[in-house]
């Protein structure tokens, strides 16, 4: 029998946003590979073998499930999110063009999730009602010259712009680095919305502006969302601020 | 009572893809409100009115949807893929602004989905593994200037773009000129891929790369995805080829 292995997105959190075929993939695996933070938020059934690594050794996780798969097994790698979006998909494909005879005869899936920002853009209103980008805030795989390009860029295509991974406690700094950028192109006012943890006990949603922003609290649990010159504020009942981007552009 | 007014995404087309949040919201509502095509997917519940109307009347629809919740109803507006990008929710949003008074006393939620890219992407690889860019080709809700100045901008970022609503019957030329601007950044063998319809029973794939995207066939149903310079093509088994963006960019 041919190996399998498919890369599974769980969602921001809660299983009530895992997708039923995420959810049938992993309970027919015979083996479960992911970080263990992600591995805890499932039960094993009856003769599954859970295997949970760091979380900084994605390229290690990716190839040892390759190599599981290569003995036949029904393997899943989990992600949390989308497993597409800076996560594990990225890794196992990069494991397979490093060395493709790992991946011989595996058939290979990725099975899709919902990936952080839409969670917390749920959450907010509608943020990402109009053209976005999402950018990775780590410097940990790629150069700080980079992710400032892209920032000032991003800025000037009038982008929504969310942020994966906008601090950890080896570079709180960035953040702000980045906030300082932004400020250079956008206006004191342009709101910008802090989501940690959407979907956990924890969850924590602030609404603040650009003037703002490094007031706010953030760590790599938190997808930081940067509105357009056009995102509005609105106010809804009982006190509820809702933001969100316009459909439309008018002409200039 | 209050009433309530939830934004549910439905995913890019399959059960399988609904999350169960948004399966439960659906099924608790008195009234769901959507696109006919999105209403045909689901089953309504003995007692549970299902209103279809046409996909250009969104407004009208956010509208409707207000006026059924402040009569205390539980109304759902369904979207296909998330309804926080290019969907519904901004509507929504949209609508109580222009008339705040709509929104007295109504519980609105949002409830998130899979977006068509993701889910295009997970049929392709990984494409999106690296930071990436989203831009509704419509030029129904803004200038075709604005188009092209973020599609060059983008490329300029090395952004992989996904292009959503990338042509219709209206308008099959835009996304050949959308190819002509990001040929004058990009090489011509950037790789393009098309997902066609993903999730359902006439999906299709096509890869190919950016001097020969003109070729390829889109529409309404179409999600392109345009790699960044450093997005790769790994052969699998099976003459199999997975598209991925490495996580990683080395120094320049």
């Amino acid at each position: 029998m041919n190996g399998q292995l498919t890369i599974v997105g769980l969602g921001p959190g809660p299983s009530e946003w895992i997708t039923p075929a995420a959810d049938a993939t992993i309970s027919t695996a015979d083996v479960v590979l992911g970080y263990e933070s992600y591995l805890a938020r499932l039960t094993p059934r009856r003769g599954q073998i859970f295997e949970a690594s760091d979380n900084r050794e994605e390229l290690a996780r990716a190839k040892r499930a390759l190599e599981i798969a290569s003995s036949g097994k029904r393997v899943v790698v989990v992600s949390g999110g989308d497993p597409g979006v800076f996560a594990m998909a990225a890794a196992v494909f990069e494991a397979v063009d490093n060395a493709p005879d790992l991946a011989n005869d595996i058939d290979i899936r990725v099975e899709p999730g919902v990936t952080a920002m839409l969670a917390a853009a749920a959450r907010i209103g509608a943020p990402l009602g109009h053209d976005f980008c999402a950018i990775s805030l780590s410097d940990n795989l790629k150069p700080w010259a980079t992710i400032e390009k892209r920032l000032r860029l991003a800025a000037e295509a009038d982008f929504v712009i969310a942020l994966y991974n906008p601090a950890s406690k080896a570079r709180p700094e960035q953040i702000q680095e980045a906030f300082r950028i932004l400020s250079t192109i956008r206006a004191p006012e342009t709101i910008v919305a802090f989501a940690r943890a959407v979907g956990r006990a924890d969850e924590s949603i602030e609404i603040t502006t650009l003037a703002n922003a490094a007031k706010a609290t953030c760590d790599m649990r938190t997808v930081v969302l940067v509105g357009s010159p056009s995102t509005r504020a609105v106010q809804g009942s009982h006190g509820r601020t809702w933001v969100y981007t316009p459909r439309f552009v008018r002409d200039a």
